[in-house]
């Protein structure tokens, strides 16, 4: 079992993401002796997936105001194609590209993690309370942290898609925040990072001068009422990976140059 | 380093090959202490996602008459979203379901299979020969075979996609069954199987009585004559693997129930 500090980076696919910085920032940090794990998104190639084979997207909302992808078994396979095959596969390219020795994997690969699957999920359709029974998505309870210390401890960075195993083998669609919550938890990184396509945590949103620069673990439930749409998901998965024993949660722009440095360097909402 | 003796396991992807009965027959094979590695083709699912996303493939056919996938950067991507998203993640998830811990990966993850890109392709067309300079396609060179180690005395049964990674770090496609003799090679395992829709390697194709049964390397010039179509890269892939140091390699059915347990009882074309 190796303790050197690992920092989890979980990539937003928003608009104005730039996977390209990302990745030259992380070859120049993994110099420094740093273990270094991605965990992406794929929401958007999804979307244009499922457009292009005519499954379009379609998005439920819960009673309790969380928005997710309502997942029949086709679109569970758009969803692994585009979220498996193409931005892990691409992300992993770029890494190689520059020199980094990535290696992309998803929840179903060794059970690297498994989550219970919804089995009925309620949602709200025009205010009316709806059951839906046929939908793969679930919820992350374990992480297989000994095979990634074993890729870690080998020199790999794994790159990680949402994608989990349920108890009984089959794919789940998870969420990424909160898959990066898991993974950083089940390490006890000192760092999670979600990069995105805003500064950070607003109070006003969408103005960005009302930054929330440093909001400590007590503050959170407080925050969770600011936290707009996608945000709340990430206010929650930091939430998450603060008890589960990761010293700090960075919500950070992922939109600039040497993004997770910057990130590091305390520019964003720390959460402590 | 581990020296368990390991079976390479190539899945063709053509109709009626039964991946269902492929997995079922490894789970029963691992609990007799065998190190399994699959390695899968998936040329038919990218033909089906091309068609419906408006990118139909193109095959070119070599002077030496060995055909190939013409890959256009475009036709990369469709078929790494096909072959890893779709073909991969599948088995891997199918295997789970059957209790077996299987990882997917492709050359890409770890540098697992590194290939020479081939920049300038001779194809014939009507007659008449041309050069194609933007071709994703290349020759495996070198396989990671610490990383499949690493994997293997872990526990894990590796599923491997047919795209490589080249000495620049881009993805190529490669061709599977030539890949698996690659693999087979870098672990000097004791049998290579190919499976695919036909009983094996037979003297007058299509004839199943024509059946030949055994074959010694220096009869594998002879017998490539005979072979027909996709079959030339089976006989190139196994006379590779005996030159690697492959114990023996067997072209079987892989429409039948338990279908690595008859190969390896001697029913396909065994060649020593």
């Amino acid at each position: 079992m190796n303790f050197q500090s690992s920092i989890v980076v979980k990539l937003g696919g928003a608009q104005g993401v730039d996977f390209s910085a990302i990745c030259k920032d992380a070859a120049d940090i993994l110099k420094h002796g740093k273990q270094l794990i991605f965990v992406h998104g794929g929401s958007a190639e999804a979307n244009i997936l499922g457009e292009a084979l005519g499954t379009p997207p379609k998005m439920i909302t819960s009673p309790s105001g969380f928005t997710s992808r309502y997942t029949d078994r086709k679109t569970l396979q758009v969803f692994i194609m585009a979220v498996n095959g193409k931005v892990n596969s691409l992300l992993t390219e770029q890494l190689q590209m520059l020199g980094v020795n990535a290696l992309g994997l998803c929840g179903l690969d060794g059970r690297l993690m498994q989550a219970t699957r919804k089995e009925a999920i309620q949602s709200v359709e025009n205010g009316k309370r709806k059951i839906i029974r046929d939908d793969y998505t679930g919820k992350i309870n374990r992480v297989n942290n000994q095979l990634l210390h074993l890729l870690l401890d080998a020199g790999y960075l794994p790159v990680i898609a949402p994608v989990a195993v349920s108890t009984q083998g089959e794919a789940v669609n998870v969420d990424a925040d909160r898959a990066a919550a898991m993974v950083a938890s089940a390490l006890k990184s000192e760092t999670l990072i979600l990069l995105t396509a805003v500064p950070g945590l607003m109070k006003n949103f969408p103005d960005e001068t009302s930054l929330i620069r440093q909001l400590s673990c007590t503050q959170i439930t407080k925050a969770m009422e600011a936290a707009q749409g996608r945000m709340k998901k990430k206010v929650l998965g930091a939430e998450e990976a603060l008890n589960g024993g990761v010293k700090q949660v960075i919500i950070a722009d992922g939109r600039l140059q040497n993004p997770i440095t910057n990130a590091l360097a305390g520019n964003g909402t720390v959460i402590q």
